[in-house]
This record gives structure tokens, sequence and C-alpha cells, in this order.
């Protein structure tokens, strides 16, 4: 029995989770799950999953269920994540929060030395030289959950990283695929959250539409699998049936492909290195689907993927600059205070704007990503 | 330092062979190898990879060259196979030969504890119970060179067989896949020599074009990776990019594609469990390919392909008699003694005509083989 810590339990990855675990009973158990302030789902959840502790987004909302769960502990705030994280009867972390406040409860999963299944890219593109250094140091894998990432490690089952030529990433364009950079102006919102391929949380659609997602992803995948930049590459592949591959010396490119199903990379992180039986799973069928297309990546169409590899190269402190930038413009577009292209803008001015330090601790790290989350929203005012 | 011996070095396997051992002199040397009849590309050979002991097709054709190359010892015959084999120094052997010739070396291999390379699929459809059971007793791994099996076989590196839910064979479809069963009916021998997409040996692209190739490797991949039939699912995919694939009980599918380019599967047996860097690879841009297609495969229009399965299923010498039917079928279709279609007719009546043994042993098999082409020649005159 593997038990599980469970941050972030009411987004899309959460409740994916829930879902995967509630399978195989057998296997898994869900014994501490955080959530922010959706009470009303977390109720439920707390119902169906009789966890031992829960962690909430405010004191508020912790004092408010005490009262109603006098059998469960509840704490809160980023104190909060770390406590549940830290139990000795957890086994494996999910981190399935949204935003830079996977981080520090990141870091407290791997001190305590446990498995730790990242979902949540912004810890490894805020801080992967301190998350990183800190894995190896205590000896903790981390297990993607991301479905790109999580292709690549699948891809890397048994191979060597030092055969490995390059990784190839791939992307379904998001929900602007067919539009030129002219037709972008205008964009809606609801537009926008209209993903072709994926359900996901509101962020990540955004941030798919941008290809700012994709960005994140090739850093995360520079610091998961420790390659360079220039041996990660992206490729357009629209039906997002093939959900990511590895090229090797010898000219062989391995692929993992399926089902568009969160399902499956967020069981394979919880039963690594085993693979068990999906329940339920969605039909998958080649000869049906009939064709899988590829093509270039237009990096001019996405100028934020460029972005993101210039500042992945700068290292230091500007993927931290550049994610939280990302967070306050796509927060207002979500909000309607900005236009679609208004995102790209924002962040691209962050960059240019901050004073960039090349090794940050973590306390530099935290403050800049605060600061640089004032500069934007200063911007919006 | 590897030390390979090559049978049937001047077929187009063999030749592809070479290719990598001279790209890589510093871990590869061949040190025997032999060749049936081609003097002439044999010679050369001679020339080139100063062999230690060579085995060629007649007595003739050894006294011939003992007078033109009296520091190297000559062979021949099946005796002579065995020999090359056999001798101490040699860490691998390759069957590149053609047919059930490579049987029997390939049972002196694997008693000699050699690491086995296997190109010759009528090894493992005909005797595969004995092959297999020989190589579990003496602990040696059977190396797939088809690329299709190698691809299978890198699908499964790092993973567990009992988590396998499915192999998925990729087939091009041959010269004729867009063809119906009317049309081949006046098809010519330089029609169905003009394979798509690989260059490879006649009696091979011949096996393309009726399908009975994937059926040898339906049956082949039964023994090799140790499943069912009805796990072994066969799909059409035009482009033969993807070599093939393997879907697991978590629903993921992992698949391995490339270029057509024979080298790379041949290279990976030498190298296992290794990958080492492929001298001038052959461009590979799925951006360029641009679009993979897959096809239900239909079973009506390739009947040698159900007939393979359904000859695998009985086992025993069925097998066998569907290979020998074959081989003499494609020899004569090849010389121009019948037509296309007749090539299944033959195979289809040699099943049906000749009497089934269950559980064969080597001397039981060696016969059916024997009289089964016997039987069929019998037809041809």
């Amino acid at each position: 029995m593997k038990n599980i810590c469970l941050l972030g339990a009411t987004g899309s990855v959460g409740e994916n989770t829930v879902n995967v675990v509630l399978a195989h009973p057998e296997k898994f158990t869900i014994h501490t799950f955080s959530f922010f302030n959706n009470i009303q789902r977390g109720r439920q959840l707390i119902q169906l999953l009789k966890p031992k502790m829960v962690a909430v987004g405010t004191k508020e909302i912790a004092d408010y269920l005490r009262s109603e769960f006098p059998f469960i502990t509840f704490t809160y705030g980023v104190e909060g994540l770390s406590e549940i994280v830290a139990l000795e009867s957890i086994d494996l972390v999910l981190t399935a929060v949204s935003g830079s406040v996977g981080l520090l409860p990141t870091l407290t999963a791997i001190r305590e030395r446990k498995q730790v299944a990242i979902a949540n890219k912004e810890t490894l593109v805020m801080a992967g030289q301190l998350v990183t250094d800190l894995a190896t140091q205590y000896g903790v894998q981390l297990l993607p959950v991301d479905s790109e990432h999580s292709a690549i490690f699948q891809c890397l089952n048994g191979e060597k990283i030092v055969e490995v030529d390059h990784l190839l990433i791939t992307a379904s364009g998001g929900s602007f695929r067919n539009k030129t950079r002219q037709e972008l102006v205008d964009v809606t919102l609801e537009d926008a959250l209209n993903h072709p391929n994926w359900s996901m949380g509101q962020k990540i659609t955004i941030d798919s539409a941008t290809m700012m997602n994709k960005g994140l992803e090739v850093i995360e995948a520079h610091w998961l699998f420790g390659l360079d930049y220039d041996k990660i590459k992206v490729v357009l592949h629209k039906e997002s049936i093939v959900h990511s591959m590895v090229g090797f010396i010898d000219g062989a490119v391995m692929a993992q492909l399926g089902a568009s199903d969160m399902r499956e990379p967020i069981q394979y992180a919880l039963s690594y290195p085993h693979r068990i039986k999906m329940k339920e799973p969605k039909p998958f069928h080649l000869a049906e689907i009939g064709a899988l297309h590829f093509e270039e990546m237009d990096f001019n169409r996405f100028p934020l993927l460029q972005l993101a590899y210039t500042v992945g190269k700068m290292g230091g402190t500007a993927p931290t600059m550049m994610n939280a930038a990302n967070e306050v413009a796509v927060a207002a577009f979500l909000e309607k205070k900005i236009s679609f292209l208004a995102i790209e803008e924002l962040v691209e001015k962050a960059i240019q704007e901050k004073h960039y330090i090349k090794q940050p601790d973590l306390t530099t790290l935290m403050e800049v990503d605060k600061e640089t989350r004032k500069l934007v929203a200063s911007w919006l005012t």
C-alpha cells in the first residue's frame, strides 16, 4: 500500500489522481491532501477519501472545517502544505498545485526522502537547480506527471542518458494553432479556453495557446533529464497522440503514445517502476485515428517558446522572472483585464526590465518571484 | 572487441552488417563468415575483412578459394556453417542466411553459448519451440535483427513482459498494397520486386507482397517474446517509419521509429545493451515526413497472414510446412514458373495435404521440411 500526499486535490490533475487512487484501493490511498478554497468539493473529497490530515488555503477555512470533521486534523497555508507532506506515514507526494506555491513543499518532500511526483511545473522552472541538486543529495528520484515528461521518462526506461541525442517534445499548438499572429489581435478568453485535445485547468489552457506551456516544459525537461537546451526540441503534432519522443545516438527514436487521458501519466508515476491495469481505459485504436501529423515549430509565431529557450539558457533568476510574469499576465487575461497578445508583451517586458542574478539561493528566488509579480501587477493598474 | 561470425555475408542483411562492422573497427570485427556461391563478392569480402575462417556453399568453391587464399581456412556446407560458428574466439553469431539452412548453425551457436542475433526468421518459424527451449536451457538471449522485432525489443527495454497487453507489428503492405485481389491476377515478377520502402533481398520482397513475411514475423514474435498469438496484432502503416509498437496494460503504447535503414537494427543487435553512434545516419525529420498513416489490416486481402496465425496456433510441424511450401513457391515465382496468386494456393494446399505432428523433434522437423518441399515441387512439374 502506497500512502499518498496529494497537493492540489480539487484541480484537474488532483481530480484525476483521486480517480486513479480510487480505481486501485488495494495499491494506493490518499493519506493527506490539500485544496485551496473550493470548500464544496473539498468536503466531498474528505468524505470520500477519509484522509488523516488536510491542508487548506486559509486559517478561516481550516477553522470552519474542523467543526464539521472533528476527527481530521486541518492545517493551512504554505506551512500547512509542508506539514502534510512531511508526515512519516507518507510514501509519495504528488504536487498538483498550480503556480509557485508548489516549490517549498516539494523541497520538504525531498528532504524527507519521499517519492516525489511533479505535476507542478513551476517548481522546476523557478528553482530547477536547487530542486535537482537537493534531489541528488537526498537520493530522491523526481517522477514526472506531465504527459510529455512522462512520455520521455518512459522512452528512457532501460536506456542510458549519455546515449540520448535529443528529446522531441510534441506540442498540439493549443486553441489558436490555426490562427496567424494577425488573427490573434482580437481573440477572446472563451476562444482561448477551448483547447482542441485536452481538458485541463484554465491557466494551462491559456499557456498552451501562447505556447508558454511548451516553454515551461522545455525548461522542466532540461532539469528532469539533465540535458542541454540544444538537445531539447519541440515539434507540432496536432493530434496529441504521440506524447513525446527521445532520439538516440544510433538513429533510433522511441515514442510514447496513447489516448489523451491524464490518468495514464498520473498512474504511471504512482505505480512506477511497475505498470498496472488501467480501469475503464479510453479506447485507443491507431487505425481509427488514421493519421498522425508533424510540423516544424514556428518560433516567430510563438515568441514565448523562443523566450523560454533564451531564459532557460540564461538560468539563474531568469526563468523565475518569466514564470512569475506569466502567472500574473495570464491571471489578468482570465479576468479579462488584458488582451491575449498582451500576455506576451508583459512577460517579455518583465524579462527586459528586471535585474538578473546568475546563482540565486532560495530566498533570492522567492524574492525575485514576489517582486516580478508586483512589477507586472503595477503595469496593469 | 566483439568477434562476430556472420552467416550469409553477401546477402542484403550481410552487406549491411559488414557496413556496420567497418564503421566501428574499434568495437567489432568479423572473425568468420559464410557465403553461398557469390564468389566474386565473397572474394572482395575476404580481402576486406581478413577473416580467420570462411564457410562456402560447396566443396568445389572451397577448394577453388583455398588456392587463392592459402592463409585462410575454408569449409563448406551446413557442417561448415556450424564449424565457423563454434570457433572459441567467436562472441556473437549473426544469422543472415536465407531459408531453413539457418536452423542447425543457430542451434550450434546456442549450445556454444554465443550471443545469437537472428536475421534468419525461418529458424524460429520452423523450430521456435526447440530453439527457444535450448536458448533458455543454455541461458542465451536471442537478439532480433528484423526491424520490426528489434523495434519491439527496444520498446520492451526496461519493461516487464507480464505488463504487456499486445504487440503491434507494422506492415507497409508491400508492392501491391494498393491493388485489390482481382488486380493481382496478372501482376508480374518485376512489379512484385518493386517494394515501396525497403531495399531488400528478392525472397523477402515477394514475401512482403503476399504478406507471408508479416505472417512469419508474427510467428517469430510469438517465440522471441513468449506471447500468445491473440496478443500479437498487425497494423498497416504505409510509411514504414514506425517499425513496431508495444501496448501495455496501463494503456501506454511505446513505439520505435526511424529511417528505413537496416543498419539500425543490425547495429543495435551488435552493440546491445548499448547504443553507439550511427556513422553517416540517414536523415530523419518527422516534420518533413509530415504524416504517418495507420489502417486496419484486411485479412481477406492477405490470406497468407491469416494462415500464419492459424498455423502458428496449431504449432508442431504446421509452421515448418507453411515455411517450406512458401520457399518453394516463391522460388518458382522468381523463376517465372507460376503466377503471383499461385504462391498462396500452393502454400494453402500444402498445409491441407500434409499430415501434421504436434510435438516434433529436430529430425522430424527437418524431414517434414524436406518432404513438404518435395511435395510442392512435384505440383510444379
